[in-house]
């Protein structure tokens, strides 16, 4: 009878491995005292982090685990924390003189905002990878560039009432709470700790805590209260923190569903995607290292471009990088045009031949000293190509490759035609732009014909690149904001050039 | 062996309720006689009845339940109901006379729409609550506004030929065919019976049937044969009427995924709903009341707006509500503006400053006296924060709402703005249309440059309050209809009179 | 204790039919040989194929089911094939002198591309079906049809930047790369063998592969190297084969998302999308026939327009096809007018009234007998509304209809109107083209008007009638990208056309 009984609870291990497990880990009693009033006043938090395995996991037995499966990277963890569950306290206790926002709370040193340095100290490989990972300084990269500010408050601005008589329209910036909804959303806020406020708790009575100003947020590049970047939040979504989560393309989907950034609905779209969809109900998402073909059948974005994958020999095919474009040669998205990725994940620096922070200029020249080199980038498809042909022979790789690189070659050139009507509005002064030496005059993204320009890079080239990426023909590639829409845009920018340059210049008949 | 037998039964109850379980509840013999035909003629039907409760529990045993578990709120139901399964002949023979396309079929007095007033006579409440729900009435909201019906002519009409030469473009109004599977698909049609026809059937020869016009629909303001409002199968899709198929998303993206209501685009590209996409899978979505963290880890459509929720201690977060609009404060979507909720669900009767049937004026102003007081709006609020507070600290929940309100004050803003544009077009008379104390006199929604304007706020500023609430910013809150092209379409129409000024009045030089 | 491990084990079969089991399936030599390499080298390939039918059941045992559930159509395979799993070899090897790409693989003629010749083996009737499919043809019907290369080359094309000064912009056409991953993607490409390449391999050294041009590609009506036309792969995804994945709307989407083919997204916000999105964990996709009700509850779009369905009596419902359009009257996308089903898969030769290859004329005069009869558009109608009838009744079914057909007359009206605008401006040369004898003078495709003129046919009114088809009103039916923007497009249209002729022809005044 028990070797039945056993027979059926490892067929439920085997077949239904999320299902929470009453465990015996230890907590602290620090966590004890939070579970306390907290699982009753934040049950969804609560319940969340007694399904993660960080409840039910001491960091000693998974340190334990040695070679591809071990999950805890760094070598040591204090012996304070070895012994029990990952619980409340150990997060958000953790070095609280870091913390700006830490605040007497029934007598603990509580911070609200658990930051990529909490969790290091268990994820150190992690959080070292993540730091070179060009999200990590996604805040800054468009806080401190002058020319997507120009971008951003052209999208986010309130045109002025009053000037909307004169020859231009003149455009309020975005107050805060709009960019951290917006932009910042995904980019991530800088967090700053803007004073104290008494609330009457129904638990406890009156308690005080800090004002966040930029908080809630869970962008990739937030600024943290002790100076560190990033949220892991963003995709090991609290409070339950899975890898099966984080290993779906819903995950990504939070900021790369377009149509800036058409990742995910490229994805759904492709062969890949359709299998995903159709079949991964049968997939093992919850195993480390992750083995091609046996826990999945097709790739999802953790696959390309994150996970430790192994084949069934065993051999590791791809290592585990929270780096990200570690695995991508070309940069295809965001900007004018594709080009190789960035050196440094700071972006800041970069300047192209006619001095804007831009990695190409305005006729697509490469700002070559700051991108990685032909050596780099051919690592970096290596490293993917690996990926690919764990399914797909060299035949088919080689032959997808050398149409994606004809993509970009193709896109860019598109890019460079829609360019050069721009150049010519400008010059003709039916738009307002000019880049001079001290910076730009006027604001390139802000009129109707420069938002249709910007239309054919940032939203067209785009999906043409990424269509051609995950290999998506037809829709994306043509007519979801694709060849047709770009095609379709660029005809509309000459037709509006030919139409103005008779409405407002009148020279000679047609 | 009967232990083993039983701990195997146990595990598939545990792990698979949704499986049909032969029962031994009763049917009556109507029923059965429907049954005997109906399961070869029409499979689908009989056998989505037999998975749902109405065949496996009598109202006797529902009504046995006591607590917030009770699923049947009528206090009473009648004896000849109360034994037996809830068949085809409970709902299609109730109240024969009361239904204008009673028919006789086989010696019984058949009705062919089964309306809210036939649910009601077991679930009173919910029927007694959506009555006071804004879509009871979506089908006359709509249908009885003078303002709306020129919307609706201009989008659905045809244009006619004749008069393509002339100034303005004639719009024949769309007939009921098209009608009804356009806007009134999900507002509801109006039905009646047309008279009766004999069709020869397989199972039994010639029978009559009545002709209904308005008929299929399922749209929430459907004005039934008995003369009551709506449709319970629009989100209790017959014949299974799943609690939890109404409780996942895909039943409200019927008619709210956009883009003039992205509910549930938003929701899907939001944090909430990669946890629903990734996770549900393992979720409860059959247990009355609904535990938050236990039976589910994040919030559907239907757990914020409409369910009965409780924490694990059993209290109650939310109380059930079929009025829907029980916890929003602010209506956010299909109208110029975003206002304060109605107080009554007939809206027809609204009457804005200039005496147009609309909730504000054309600069914005509220309606205030039909529209609910700020002390309503709180109570509303303080609902929805409950659900919210459930899973988030207040910290959170108040810097998420401060901004969802900066972000209405935003989007109304920038709507008069490009509404100051049309009426500057409006005065010039380079599109057609004044408010007269007669009524309109032309159309502002039928021209080209008038659908760029109700594009700003019937498409975008939509899409930048729901990705607001919902937390969504990046993509439907800047490029995917957001303020990306907000921006753009206010300066296509700056761009669009600027060059219609020279074109037509030709007043100085530039 | 024997009998207890077999009930588990029916259990896992029962509920878990997914689950690769392990089998005593023979297979070949020269199969084992392959996986001996290829498991390591490309081990999703092989474990794809592992959970494969192919992997699990001979052929010998599959042409022992008779009656409905038989999945091996042809009536004899030859010996060698009978008694061992379709492996490899037996798909790769086979026909190996009508394969172009055949080349000596470690001492086997091992071919590349799969073809449907190769899979008619086995499956002689699906592959018959399908070569009537109008899909086996579509790498001709667009390659070899002048409109539409018209139409592929202003979409594809790349602005010439010389010409941009003239009065009009030359297109230089897209290279064989772009088109591939564009148009051909679902289309399918025309294969050729343009070499042999050597290259050094991990599992054996030097090897020589062939160079196939046109590869990788799966499009439906690929060329294959054998000269048949096809890949079954592209709904039946190498090398699992699943007719649960088949059955799933995700394989549709690849191709049929749209927007100019928005099937999927119709689907997915419709009734049915509804039920599938929110119970489909709980049907089963692998039983052949399909029985309506009881493996499913809803219609995928295999169900309409593929499947053998049978009701709950074991009666077939609707017969299985794969020419697809066998349940399909109207012919509803891609081109300007919806139209009856051309008679013949391949439409290269049908001529309009003026001698266009198109199924109508530019008035919307169907070129009639190219196209099937009333007669036969009847048959399709009733093959299609007898799965209707398994879940509604004929009230309902018939005013669904009703609707659809009277869809068909308003768009076809709708994109009359705007085509007559389109022939004033093409009269007036305010753009460039005419029909003559000798064919196009011009490109009725690639200036932006004419762009805005494709959108109301190729975008919306297709929206409008798959909206119609499938019951999916206010969304695709009306604001995405139905009738509210169809309105706004004709609007602009006549706009666009009112503004040129005072810019360009300047004839009186306003």
């Amino acid at each position: 009878m028990r070797k039945i009984a056993c027979l059926f609870v490892i067929g439920l291990f085997l077949w239904m491995p999320y299902i929470a497990i009453a465990t015996d880990v230890p907590i602290s009693d620090a966590t004890a005292e939070c579970i306390e009033c907290h699982s009753s006043v934040h049950p969804g938090i609560v319940e969340g982090w007694q399904q993660s395995q960080h409840a039910k996991v001491t960091p000693q037995t998974a340190m334990a685990v040695n070679g591809l499966a071990r999950k805890v990277s760094s070598k040591q963890v204090s012996d304070d924390l070895l012994t029990r569950a990952v619980g409340c306290a150990e997060c958000h206790t953790q070095r609280s003189t870091a913390h700006a926002d830490t605040f007497d709370h029934n007598g603990y040193d509580v911070h609200v905002v658990v930051s990529p340095k909490d969790c290091a100290i268990c994820h150190a490989q992690e959080a070292d990878q993540y730091s070179k990972n060009i999200m990590a300084h996604a805040f800054n990269n468009l806080a401190a560039n002058p020319v997507y500010h120009l971008l951003q408050n052209s999208i986010l601005g309130t045109p002025e009432p009053a000037d909307e008589k004169k020859g231009s329209i003149t455009i309020k910036p975005p107050n805060d709470a709009t960019k951290a909804e917006a932009c910042y959303y995904c980019h991530g806020t800088q967090l700053s700790v803007k004073g104290y406020e008494t609330r009457d708790t129904e638990a406890a009575g009156e308690l005080e805590f800090p004002i966040i100003a930029g908080w809630p947020n869970q962008g990739v590049g937030r600024i943290n209260l002790d100076g560190s970047r990033g949220s892991c939040s963003a995709c090991h979504t609290r409070h339950t923190f899975s890898i099966k989560m984080a290993r779906k393309p819903y995950t990504c989907k939070e900021c790369h569903t377009g149509p800036d950034v058409p990742a995910f609905k490229v994805y759904a779209a492709s062969k890949h995607g359709n299998i995903f969809s159709s079949m991964n109900e049968s997939w093992n998402f919850d195993t480390v290292p992750w083995t091609i073909g046996q826990d999945f059948t097709a790739p999802t974005c953790a696959a390309c471009h994150v996970s430790l994958l192994i084949n069934t020999d065993g051999e590791v095919v791809a290592e585990r990088t929270h780096q990200m474009n570690s695995r991508l040669p070309w940069r295809i998205f965001g900007l004018i045009y594709a080009h190789p990725h960035p050196k440094e994940p700071d972006t800041t620096t970069i300047r192209n031949k006619n001095g804007q922070s831009l990695p190409t200029a305005f006729d697509g020249e490469f700002a070559a000293k700051y991108l990685i080199t032909e050596k780099e980038m051919n690592i970096r498809k290596e490293n993917m190509q690996a990926v690919c042909l764990s399914c797909h022979a060299a035949t088919w790789v080689n032959g997808q490759w050398a149409r994606f690189e004809n993509t970009i070659q193709e896109t860019n050139t598109k890019t460079l035609r829609a360019t050069n009507i721009m150049n010519e509005i400008w010059h003709l002064n039916l738009a307002d732009f000019k880049w001079k030496d001290t910076g730009p005059a006027g604001n390139p993204f802000d009129e109707a014909i420069e938002k249709k320009w910007s239309n054919t890079w940032l939203i067209y080239g785009n999906h043409i690149r990424f269509a051609s990426a995950m290999g998506c023909g037809g829709d994306y590639g043509v007519f979801a904001n694709g060849r047709y829409d770009l095609s379709k845009t660029f005809m509309e920018m000459a037709d509006w050039l030919k139409a103005r340059k008779r409405i407002f210049i009148q020279k000679g008949q047609p």
